[in-house]
């Protein structure tokens, strides 16, 4: 048999990349970015409004294309000039006959999310029509919008007093950036735009609908990544919340509610078939099996080997953490996780996501706003930090510049840095903010095993995983366990590539599951960072006083109200004293 | 009668001001500044040890004629260039007879302290001599030497158990600048000078003594300022320490004693008369009086107007405050406050002081340290904050980076900075700062008041009074009342010459008091600070949130033993990393 190939598409903040990936081996033999053409780096923004992000579908369209006809054509071009002897190029098909595009048995795709999209009757992005291209709220709305917190906070309420069931399984608190929040938001600020969707799509849905030609709302598949993890939908209470439950936030959701969608399905299955139009367009065979849509953290968990046990960290501006954990033995709720969803991120599993909202964010914070630096000064820095000995500048600091994501799930919660003496340099700062991020990483990690979700192996990818040694030492030390790499630089383009496999079937070249599809298309780096003894016995004595920030400055959850820690009783001041 | 002068010096940390003072109002008709020639900027410093601050008492010495003679030659050259029309010149006599030398009727001296040096049998510093010139032990210990930190906790602790009559009139706590601890310190750390000298003088004390031509160590006058603010002298337990509790130090302090001396006092005595060396050298009348001399904060505060009531605020890298309160009306402790000693800034009266380890220190550390601008950025840091609305940065920070000296009296604690976002900037780092500081003032005024020290005024000296506006206009915010400015911009040289001018007496053309002497040549500026009552309104609600982190991050005084603050344990942890 031929070697078989998929195609992953990993669409990112700010471009979209698709990578033709070998079946046998996980390899790819051609990828292509292409950033979008909008806004400030894809990111349409409001000079007025600080919270707004918003994404023209159109760049979605145009990025599928472009990316995939020059990975496709990387792929081909690749595969001839190693066949002409170059050395150089890490492309080209892993077997010695040159690559096809009839080879290709599936495609695959991984999104930013929650990033909705208010389409037509006929599946079209509302953007799509002059009549709202100039009109923010019918474009697509980027993961990171924060206009609905307001919406956010009443869900939470309400859900809490009537409907605690919805967010038990997402971590206690319903967030700015999810679903519903910006959809009711839409509703408050643009009702025009909300009158004109049809319905609503997560980017995640939106591409595989595209490429298998849907034209009927109605019939997108929707993937239960998207609907569980944002979007309150279990099969446990029937799908999405009840019609009940929202017409208490407006009637107008509730009737929204029969325009969207009954059951959210698990990432084996396929989303559809690619439809001629596509597949003339790319060259590629109609038919193919589109695989279900996810996140781009889940997928890039599964590229990065995600397992039970095996907790999978995308460590970049932000963490995100990804473990699974069988469906066969029911977990119960972990406080302050985002999420625990069946078939989140493989089918059969519960996929848990956790995280941190500041990561590479909080560097960036210190070396651009602060120390005013350009892009080299992070190395002098790392450099320097690397240089001191664990506890010795006497700094300890909280890393919640941009809230905390887990175990507090408080978007509002802010940063503290403590122990500074006139001798204090900006180096010593610079350890003392990563290693602020290791602990609040640690803390994730118990918190899950204190839950029956025991880590016992920890995997690494993103940009700052791949690139900054001090870092992965630190987390080494402060976890006190390996810091393992995953294989490949590109783990969430392989593992919406791995779901294409397993869409595909083993029948056809791909996989019948996605542990047999993981067990050859992931790989580790060989280079792994281990704890050195005495630094982790250190932070070992850090990592309670760090502790003892977090709960008193974090607040008691659920008692916010009576009694606001020091840290909320300065942000209501700032609110207040922030208006003119 | 012809106007009369009166000659003050200022020993600072870098070098020695001379000023000519007219008696009539107190205008500088001359005044010269020496640097010190040694060390880096007249300290000698040690590569291995950055607590280690020493003068080379030949500085003083050389700078005592060349500050004194540029002085006296600027009022002579300053007086004709008035005779010649210039209207520019600042300097010349305020009255229109040419200024001469033998109007100058006597000499007042402040310096830092406690600044001890040891001397030998003709009262000539160790350091004189070739012998011990190497030796950084031999020359004077500046007020900033921190290396008897363990002495001083041991002394604090001595007395705790065996004396604690000795610690209530400074606070609670022996600092490690102080004389006694800097002694010990010597002792054990350089045996051989300690053993060479006859007896240690304070530098307040020795610059008169060379003036007055004194070669017998026993007839050194000493100031009851330098004996009862850092040596634990008073008349009520007859003098210094007993020999007994020193014993319990060493045995060799206590021998030392009967070389000190049994009596300190008050500043409105001559300490001796100019020697007709010294009257040779500077042109002046032999036998004059030399007024005693006192700390540079003390007669800085002489200088700016203190009074019952009046608080005197020197604000430059650190703070000092400074206020008077009449000894006929006996005062309780005030716990945390420096030191309240009777007759210490003028006679009649308890001289209290208290203080902020670090004020301009702690934005030079932000703007050198951490932001590594130049001198400009202040201009522009300065210029951005006073843009920012009270409150609104959402800021809130603890001045400790050079630890507590009021109320806490503890070196050791460490900075805090809380509240930043991604979105923070340095501007807002640095309005937080200065903030912080004026929290820190208004936990002092508080205290003061709570212990039967009410202030009612509040006038402020020292180069941040009188170059940053933003930092004098909130301080009248925080502390809710107007801030006044010193008349003059060298108030401890207008202090030292008024000590002069009642050292002289009425009837040599000075002063009977000080408060006479005060009401005529001491002034304030027309521009003051007033409160914003908005502003103000948002800091009274700030302002116990900073008590809540003063509080318990400073811990609970004399229990950090069996509950060390987290501040604290985390000092412990980078003690014990630091060392290799």
């Amino acid at each position: 048999m031929k070697p078989t190939y998929v195609i992953g598409l990993d669409y990112g903040t700010n471009s979209v990349r698709a990578a033709v990936v070998s079946c046998a081996d996980g390899r790819s033999v051609g990828t292509h970015v292409c950033d979008y053409p909008s806004g400030e780096r894809g990111v349409i923004l409001d000079a007025g409004d600080p919270h707004l992000a918003r994404q023209n579908p159109a760049d979605y369209v145009e990025g599928l294309r472009v990316a995939t006809a020059g990975a496709l054509a990387e792929a081909e071009g690749g595969d001839s000039s190693r066949r002409s002897g170059s050395a150089e190029s890490g492309s080209g098909s892993t077997e010695d006959a040159p690559f096809s595009r009839d080879q290709v048995i599936a495609i695959g795709v991984d999104t930013t999310g929650s990033t909705p999209i208010p389409v037509d009757a006929r599946c079209r992005p509302l953007a799509f029509d002059p009549k709202w291209l100039a009109n923010p709220a019918a474009h697509a709305w980027l993961w990171k919008d924060h206009t609905a917190a307001e919406e956010a906070a009443t869900i939470t309420e309400i859900a809490q007093e009537h409907a605690p069931e919805y967010l038990a399984p997402i971590g206690g608190t319903y967030s700015s950036e999810w679903f519903w929040s910006k959809v009711w938001h839409c509703l408050n600020v643009a009702p025009d735009v909300f009158d004109a969707a049809a319905t609503w799509v997560e980017l995640a849905d939106f591409v595989p609908a595209v490429l298998a030609g849907v034209t009927d709302p109605r019939t997108i598949f929707r993937c239960v990544c998207a609907a569980g993890h944002k979007a309150m939908y279990s099969r446990e209470w029937g799908g999405l919340p009840s019609e009940e439950f929202l017409a208490r936030l407006d009637p107008r959701l509730a009737a929204l509610r029969g325009r969207l969608y009954d059951e959210a399905h698990p990432p084996h299955l396929p989303a559809g078939r690619l439809s001629p139009e596509w597949a003339d367009q790319l060259g590629l065979r109609a038919g193919i099996p589109v695989a279900m849509g996810g996140f781009d953290a889940h997928y890039g968990a599964v590229g990065a080997g995600v397992a039970p046990g095996t907790l999978v960290k995308i460590i970049g501006t932000s963490t995100c953490d990804i473990t699974v954990a069988p469906t066969s033995e029911p977990i119960g709720n972990v406080p302050g996780i985002c999420g625990i969803v069946d078939g989140s991120v493989m089918t059969g599993y519960y996929g848990i996501e956790a995280g941190q909202s500041a990561v590479g964010d909080l560097l960036h914070w210190w070396v651009d706003s602060v120390c005013d630096g350009d892009d080299t000064l992070h190395g002098r820095l790392s450099d320097e930090a690397a240089r001191l000995r664990p506890g010795a500048s006497g700094l300890l600091a909280l890393d919640w510049n941009n809230g905390n994501r887990t175990v507090l799930v408080d978007p509002r919660l802010t940063g503290l840095i403590l122990g500074q003496t006139l001798h204090t340099n900006r180096a010593e700062v610079y350890r003392a903010l990563i290693e602020s991020t290791a602990f609040g990483a640690r803390v994730i990690v118990e918190r899950l095993a204190k839950c029956g979700v025991p880590i016992d192996r920890i995997v690494c990818c993103g940009g700052i995983a791949a690139k900054n040694d001090l870092f992965m030492q630190i987390y080494a030390d402060v976890l006190g366990r390996p810091m393992l790499l995953a294989g490949s630089s590109q783990t969430p383009a392989l593992g919406a590539a791995i779901s294409a496999a397993v869409a595909a079937g083993d029948g056809a070249g791909g996989y019948s599951t996605f542990e047999e599809a993981q067990a050859r298309m992931t790989t580790l780096r060989d280079e792994r960072f281990n704890p050195d003894p005495r630094a982790q016995a250190v932070y070992d004595e850090l990592f309670p006083m760090y502790r003892e920030l977090h709960d008193s400055f974090g607040g008691v959850p659920g008692a916010e109200a009576d009694f606001p820690s020091l840290m909320k009783r300065l942000l209501a001041l700032r609110d207040r004293t922030g208006k003119p």
